[in-house]
């Protein structure tokens, strides 16, 4: 007290200065002012006196506050809450279920392997014909040109009709090749291997050397035609020049195109200097790491939510269903976004790096899709270029409308996923026919919500129906009409659903 | 086929420059692009030799990539899944238990409003005698003015020592006055009311107008001292000067102060121009509802968690303990937030603007904290600049250490906690104080994150432990444990456990 009272200060200025310190909103003012004050100032009097309340000023919630605080804090607070509801879900899952994952018990069984090895083999031979198909084109090719240059004589009328009718032959000749690989391996994976993974494994190659087939059949028969009947400021990309047609109709080219990470074929890609092999031990360590959270989640998580919704299926208790495909959705999305890195960032760059194949944009920021039709243009870009190019631009080209060209590749991809889902499961239901198809009408809905010029409003709805739409109810759903179908089929109601009878 | 081929192009350039449309991301130009290209350039050949692949370029999400992209659509995603997994707690909640929520069965008995009520009016009461004491101490200061002035000598030591010995007097009136009203109320809400929200309300009613009390007693001391022995350049703050002392001192200055949205004296505070009505119904419009929603909360959500956890406290299995934790820990952080905008945001807004109180700074971003010390300055500003100003200042100007000055704040303010928490619910198991007195070393532990240099990296780690250890652990177990101990005396292990016997 009487050291206080004996001190003298610099008054009011510091009296009312020090309520302001405090008014400012700065971590580090306000923890060292009160030492910062005693240091300077010693005691001072009227220490109670100070008038903390100095000043008109709002709250800085309300509406006249000047600025809007930061809510960074609260995106902390998200992140936390789901990591807490989550660790929260994983403790009442293990006191319901125990563990379930068992290394032991798969199901592959050996005939399944085997079976699917043989389809592995098979596909080599199909593209050998397919590069016997183009060899002779080349020929025949070689031949024309040579006959035109020793005529001195442009292309002729009878040289392009003898050039579409070599088409004609070629084309069907690849047809047949290639479809009766897919056909082939549809079959025996529809009726002959019981392992879905192994059966999905094996029916996507065979999905993919088809498509790649079909440009590399598409892409030749372009260069061809540019080889033969060249036009005036019309030349094929300058990055083909190092491998001019016919020199790159060789089995080696084709057999990298097969391995390579895409769908398009080009006689010549964007190459890396040299293999990091370090960055393709880093992406195939990824790989694994997903490969085994993946089936973590899947055994432990999904399967049991799985289980439990097939009764109320069956039962069509709609809150029940509900229910039960918002407890899938987290977990659903949680693999989906694991099995996406593991794919398209981890598995192919490793491919590409071990290919030093150049162009690794497989993908752009998907997340961030304003609308579905944004989402289909970025999420799978091999797929997305190759629809472009082979079946979207050339229908444009010729004259059909952009709402034709895009229902015609949505068929085409709708088509495609039923065989890579149901023939698999061995349950050819539709689901993922129409999950792809309806996109469409979707698409168009939230097309408006992208170019709207509301600022962020309206991208933030894209973005929120995008991943509702996606996410909480497209994938969930499908995942539990293609359980409860295979279950339908083979299983019965039980823990351990997913092994065989 | 023939449009296409009888068309002319600007070639490569083109067949390039389309790749390149395809490989930047932009859904403006992505969309389009098709389209645009159809129309500006018909029919073109070579469609399916575009160089797609056309340059060497990382993956978005790898290391090599210029920029990292933009995560946005991830934290919609975030918000999207908390909602969606909040909305599946609630259809299962609703699947287990039904409705809770019952408006007749409330168990606020007459005997408990009354008794409260009582206790609301005996307040005013106490005012009057702060009053009364305040008069006699300022007609005392006026007399020693008076002669002071008469003898034109300057303030003499026997002056200081009748100060001196005045206030000593004043203090222990003001003590006794006001320590017997928080020491009635107290003991009558222990013993005679059974309600712990009306114990809560007149129990914390009580507190605060013995903190607004004593925060009247020691300006007013100052303000006399002063008036009585002026130090030169030693001013009381210049917004006093329209009501210098001892002018007020008058009841109406002191009902103005119980009522206003702070714990501190000042004889004159910030004033508004007028009343905005709609402001005022504004704000109370979000009371009610937040109201109706934490009544909603809490009896549907909350009672059930808290319900299940009894016999897992009483069984100490830690595993459940902890399930029961996080559980518990999403509600009550909703209730928590609701609560805090309720209180400090609507309520105490709305009073500010009945009563034109012009420092509506009753809270800063609390939710940003990069420490606990940062969180306890600023989410509750009327407690925060009340210690501060009366305790931590004082304390500090006579040579206490910082430490030390906080060690006696949070002490205080632990045992009004307890006071609090304790009294109305009949239990005064020391988990408040506690949970209060605990923050000391925790503040020791983040404070040196809040200084950190290492960029925002500390910063987010401060944050995340703040909102972990106080509103993920703390709330919830002090929760748990008073629920505990209400139950332990009072209830059975009964669904409406809230409900007395």
């Amino acid at each position: 007290m009487k050291a206080a009272m004996t001190a003298t200060s610099t008054g009011v200025e510091h009296v009312n200065g020090n309520a302001n310190v405090t008014s400012r909103r700065n971590g580090q003012v306000e923890t060292s002012s009160p030492e910062v004050t005693s240091k300077n100032h010693p005691a001072r009097k009227y220490r109670h006196v100070a008038a903390v309340h100095s000043k008109t000023r709002p709250s800085c919630l309300s509406h006249d506050a000047e600025a809007a605080p930061s809510f960074i804090g609260f995106r902390n607070l998200m992140v936390i809450v789901l990591v807490v509801g989550n660790l929260r879900l994983m403790i009442e899952n293990l006191q319901k279920y125990g563990v379930l994952i068992c290394l032991s018990c798969h199901d592959y069984s050996r005939k399944d392997v085997v079976t699917g090895l043989l389809l592995y083999f098979l596909v080599p031979c199909h593209l050998f014909a397919a590069y016997l198909i183009e060899l002779a084109a080349a020929q025949q090719a070689l031949g024309s040109r040579k006959r035109i240059k020793d005529g001195a004589t442009g292309p002729s009328e009878e040289d392009r009709r003898r050039f579409h009718s070599t088409w004609v032959i070629v084309a069907w000749a690849h047809a047949v090749n290639i479809t009766l690989g897919l056909a082939i391996t549809t079959y025996v994976v529809y009726f002959h291997i019981y392992h879905p993974l192994i059966g999905t494994l094996t029916e996507m190659h065979a999905v993919i050397v088809w498509l790649k087939t079909a440009s590399y059949a598409f892409t030749n028969r372009d260069l061809r035609h540019a080889y033969l009947h060249p036009v005036k400021g019309e030349l094929v990309p300058e990055l083909y020049t190092s491998c001019p047609y016919p020199q790159n109709i060789t089995m080696s080219n084709l057999v990298y195109f097969w391995w390579a990470p895409t769908l398009v074929y080009q006689p010549v890609y964007p190459r890396t200097d040299k293999i990091r092999w370090i960055f393709v031990a880093k992406r195939l360590a990824e790989v694994f790491c997903l490969s085994v959270f993946i089936w973590v989640a899947t055994a432990q998580y999904a399967t049991p939510v799985l289980v439990n919704s097939l009764d109320k299926i069956a039962s069509l208790d709609i809150p029940s269903i509900l229910e039960r495909l918002l407890k899938l959705s987290t977990i659903s999305l949680v693999i989906w976004l694991a099995g996406f890195f593991a794919l398209f960032q981890s598995f192919l760059n490793a491919l590409a790096e071990v290919l030093r194949f150049g162009d690794r944009s497989f993908y752009d920021d998907w997340w961030n899709s304003e609308s579905l039709g944004a989402y289909w243009r970025t999420w799978n870009k091999p797929v997305y270029t190759y629809f472009k190019r082979h079946i979207y631009m050339p229908m444009v080209g010729r004259g059909w409308s952009p709402m034709a060209s895009s229902l015609a590749v949505f068929t085409l991809s709708a088509a495609l996923h039923e065989i890579l889902v149901g023939v698999p499961t061995h349950n050819i239901i539709g689901v993922a026919f129409l999950g792809m198809f309806l996109q469409l009408p979707l698409i168009a809905i939230t097309a408006p919500l992208e170019k709207m010029k509301l600022g962020k409003g309206g991208k933030l709805v894209g973005n929120i129906i995008f991943w509702v739409s996606f996410t909480i109810f497209g994938q969930p759903f499908a995942a539990l009409m293609y359980f409860y179908a295979w279950q339908a089929k083979y299983g019965s109601v039980s823990k351990r659903a997913m092994a065989p009878k």
